[in-house]
């Protein structure tokens, strides 16, 4: 089975030259996947010669005129730059010319464009933006909202515990992924009046045996893989993300600058380069880089826009996934059985009316 | 000068066997230090003896026949166990018998019985509760709320950001300490309404010259330390800081597994043991313990339930400077000068209703 991804080659901090050789590693290693590479085409030719994948069979190129910048306003993707590398990739996603796409620009931008191209899935308000953290059990915390949205109903956060337990049952073959909601107590009369309403819905869920919802959970259970999934708002959500983000650049700092300073240290790090190497392999990002853009009607996942070719490849992995296991149509499935009340008109759900980045400036100024 | 401070001796987890051992070692290298000892006077003497201290001229025994426990409800904290050691702690503080209070008690009961003995400050409508994190300036950022107030109003945040500016500009000698509003992006358009008003009221104290308003702030940089102190609603506060201790003992974990796996690693980590004590050292959230509830008529610290020892003497530190650079009259001042128009009784201030544990529910059960 060949799966087809298009990849928007001029998104992100480095564009052809992290998108491409990352495109070009992932095909040689995954004999079933097909890349269409969208862009200004003498670019992406130029990265692939220099990668000697001129002549790829599956890899192909497909020419997008314009580029939608990090600076660039939702407003100019949407209306303005028609041909641009991102609005392409995501095209070719509704013309069913490919399964998913993966773009590493501005997320305020893909998610304007992917939801006025794609519109949302039948009982979705508002999509969401879902990442995977790594846990003490050594497995993936799948985290939603992360930014798509930062004013939530319960009606909103329900829809996003029932899509992450449909995108996790697909990519971890758990048929019952547990369900954490994020709080500030495990008990259930903590928190605000949001989050008591939606631990209701999510009961009553539970009951049913609809969802594995586990109760509430507090912020280090993220980092604890006591559930598979945790649901939270998009403003708690992408505050967590990058404050984790910048812990992990402060330890990492540390560390450097201790093992650098003096011969001994330097000497010691040289001897224990086993541990120190699976300690970078263990804490490195790179390896939770592709969030899913969770609610519309195609496959859209977001590299992180400082990502290396190795991030970037773990992205594509992801949208590479996410399509072989179907998630779409579970998620869709999940989605239409459970809320067979949703008649919102498709396509024109509103939202909160603003995406933030998931990214940090620091990081996307870098 | 000496500085009088009371020490909830049966708060946390370890009670006396921590508390005391603490407050011996703060009072052996302070000698402008004074400790009242609240609690079961003959366990508290065994831990006095058992650490060579039963004479100590500047510790004192002050018995209290009743112990807060961790399950304990706010209701009985308040209303039934009115000799309880926290409560007689606190109690010494309205009575001006001493000039701070420490604690390591549940923190719903200690902000409960500490509003209810020792009353809001005038203009101040709900207290906050202000930690330290560090940060790659290697300094301190300062942030508030971290759960007394789950939902807030623009009018809260603002107070907490005047609290915390008086607090940084005492404890740190910094005239003018730099505010970041904790936003889900860079630029004003960004958030959520409290958060885009609160912006507003700062930027306008920021103008009249009141308040160093640096704008909105992203979670990465609480480590990167762009500004002195972060201000956030207490749920926010909540999560990010839980979140930050679970990837901090997810990151410990790892660290400690990779450099036992193995001769040469284990080989490597005894020569670079200078770099791994430095580590262990900067990134020791105990450092970090001690975080102080304001906006109350007296000096409060609540030290984390499950510190040991070392970090319980930086919970003490952090009262004895409080108390030394004269926290509480600056921030009354601020709060007075800058909020005339505040005329809630004193006293009767309302609140969410609602105070949250800063510690995660694991810590507390380990």
């Amino acid at each position: 089975m060949t799966i087809k991804i298009s990849i928007d080659c001029m998104g992100g901090d480095h564009g052809p030259s992290v998108t491409v050789p990352a495109a070009v590693s992932f095909a040689n290693r995954e004999p079933e996947a097909e890349l269409v590479l969208v862009g200004l085409e003498e670019e992406i030719r130029a990265q692939l010669k220099k990668h000697k994948a001129s002549s790829h069979p599956r890899l192909s190129v497909h020419h997008a005129s314009e580029v939608v910048t990090m600076d660039d306003s939702i407003e100019t993707a949407l209306r303005r730059k028609k041909d641009s590398s991102m609005r392409v990739a995501l095209r070719l996603v509704k013309d069913q010319q490919v399964q998913a796409c993966v773009s590493a620009g501005n997320t305020g931008a893909l998610m304007a464009v992917s939801r006025y191209l794609l519109k949302t899935l039948h009982g979705v308000d508002r999509p969401a933006i879902c990442t995977i953290l790594p846990n003490q059990k050594d497995g993936p915390t799948y985290m939603l909202d992360l930014g798509a949205n930062v004013d939530c109903e319960p009606v909103h956060l329900h829809q996003f515990a029932l899509m992450g337990s449909a995108l996790v049952s697909a990519m971890e073959g758990k048929p019952r992924p547990t369900i954490g909601l994020l709080n500030v107590g495990e008990e259930a009369i903590k928190g605000n009046e949001v989050v008591k309403q939606t631990a209701e819905l999510l009961r009553a869920d539970h009951e049913k045996g609809i969802l594995n919802f586990y109760g509430n959970v507090e912020g280090n259970d993220i980092f604890e893989g006591t559930t598979d999934i945790v649901v939270c708002d998009g403003f708690v959500g992408n505050v967590t993300l990058k404050a984790s983000e910048g812990l992990g650049r402060f330890v990492k700092t540390v560390l450097t600058t201790e093992f650098k300073s003096g011969l001994l240290n330097m000497l010691g790090a040289v001897i224990a380069r086993g541990a120190i190497k699976a300690i970078s392999r263990r804490l490195n990002p790179s390896r939770y880089n592709g969030a899913s853009l969770l609610g519309l009607r195609g496959l859209v996942f977001k590299s992180h826009g400082g990502a290396d070719a190795y991030g970037y490849e773990w992205a594509i992995q992801r949208a590479f996934d996410a399509a072989k296991y179907d998630v779409l149509s579970r998620i869709a499935t999940t989605i239409a059985e459970l809320m067979p009340q949703a008649d919102t008109p498709d396509g024109a759900n509103g939202g909160s009316g603003e995406i933030v980045n998931t990214e940090s400036t620091q990081q996307k100024t870098a």
